[in-house]
């Protein structure tokens, strides 16, 4: 068996010689054009080329959870496309996002502002139940980050393309159910997967049925979100603010507004990190499922998009 | 029955309205200098002189969890001190340490910087398993916090005074295990009740005990700390940053090194305030006990001092 490696930005060799020690049978390279045909390849945001090259991959795996990038690219229909599925991932969301929340409906960025300047002064306290919580999404990622907002009491809601059910939340699905979703959250929370339906799904009429003074906080993909709506929206008043760790081109070039925008929290892609080990982990067990013919998580419907 | 109420720095009137509609067969007023003999006391620091002039009060209930700026003062033995118990105040801390502890340990503070400056850089993740949380005082504050943090996958450990068990938390309990507990911890939070025997507990002894590299959260009482030993230890090194949400002089003066230090995150007393409503609804609750002759939780035990 032969496993090729190539993620755009990351080094490749502790991955291929974690892959190496997970998988003690296998061949494992770093990818590069005109390689050896292989069975499995490892990868993030791969080029065209490499699928062109490698028409008999059995399965393609994505160290992170969103395919997006993968989606565009021509590959065989029978080869199928594996996703991560947690490895690290959610608590690493439920943390960054908890903490978004919070600082927001806490004001602890103008508590620690004004501690900076000398003021030592209190504002009357902003009550949680006036700030339902919803999420978009409700993957592995989107119902940990739901239970974990549960915790701290939050009024919690989410949405997502099939009906599902979660303790504690009000579970709103589908098309017919999001302007309904929207009007019942003042914190948005965006874990949805990127596709032709969702690209630019956070938008001024979408937004705009936040209850006002809402907030934003895009932990997904920067291409959910038309940029240009969000500084009108918050402009308006309508949005009091909003985290981003996520941009449509990122880095954003210097001329961005979001970088110093007031309103605007920006952290570079960091949320939720790929856990090298836990990933490795994760992908050697699906590999040696699939030899031995048994189904494995994460596997992309391609019509979906997730 | 009659009830006096008297808080410094906070308007008499909603809560004396709130305690009349509590509990309609009361006599409820805010207290002056002079003012007939009552029954029960609802106060914040209280001068002596309400004291002294109120030898029959059957009870004092304190509007916050630490009862430290009642404990100094001349009254009575029979009479009850009854501090709040929760009352909304728990998932509030909860709240303020995870997000001090989650910005610490992802680095976030460091992230939201960089982007102000226009940079999109990664940095190496920390692990939370190098990040151990012991939490001091596992009263209901504690155990509330202890369990959040669990929740995020940190290793916990408690301090109490008096040995506790609790889910997934390694406790330790006494002056004896004190040096243990600090050895397992990186990360210390401070929720001890602020006596005698806990006051400067927070020391250079003590914080140079903690797994090098620390970091400190107190949201006591400014007493528990020794500030020129925290000020010694972040310049060393020992402790790498420090959250404070209590000090000893509140507001500290203009001069005082904690205002701008840039290893401190300063935030004026408001970890967890006190829900008005919540605390009315608790103490009528434990009035109405006492006056069936039944027992109420919070009672401070005086030798104790919590």
């Amino acid at each position: 068996m032969r496993i090729l490696f190539h993620a755009i930005g990351t080094k490749p060799g502790p991955w291929v010689d974690g892959l190496r020690a997970a998988l003690p049978d296998a061949d494992v390279d770093a990818w590069a054009p005109g390689a050896a045909p292989a069975d499995y390849a490892v990868v993030w945001a791969p080029p065209q080329q490499l699928l062109d090259e490698q028409p008999r991959l059995q399965a393609i795996f994505n160290i992170g959870a969103g395919v997006d990038a993968l989606l565009p690219l021509r590959m065989p229909a029978q080869t199928l496309l594996v996703r991560l599925d947690d490895a690290g991932m959610s608590v690493q969301m439920a943390e960054y996002v908890c903490q978004a929340v919070i600082r927001h409906v806490r004001e602890l960025d103008v508590y620690e502002r004004a501690t900076r300047e000398g003021q030592w002064s209190f504002r009357k306290p902003l009550a949680r139940e006036d700030f339902p919580v919803g999420v978009m999404g409700l993957g592995v990622l989107g119902t940990r980050v739901a239970q974990a907002l549960r915790q701290f009491e939050f009024p919690v809601r989410g949405w997502s393309r099939s009906p599902k059910q979660l303790d504690g939340v009000r579970c709103f699905a589908g098309d017919g159910e999001l302007d309904a979703f929207l009007a019942a959250c003042r914190v948005l929370v965006c874990l949805l997967p990127l596709t032709p339906q969702t690209d630019g799904i956070l938008n001024r009429r979408t937004l705009g049925r936040l209850q006002r003074g809402g907030y934003l906080v895009n932990v997904a993909r920067g291409g959910h979100l038309v940029e240009d709506d969000l500084l009108a929206l918050l402009d308006e008043g309508q949005l009091a603010g909003a985290t981003l760790d996520v941009l449509r081109q990122e880095p954003p070039p210097p001329e961005h507004p979001f970088w110093r925008h007031p309103k605007i929290t920006l952290t570079p892609h960091t949320s939720a990190r790929t856990d090298r080990d836990a990933s490795i982990a994760q992908i050697a067990g699906k590999i040696r499922a699939l030899r031995r013919g048994e189904p494995v998580a994460g596997v992309v419907d391609r019509a979906r998009g997730y």
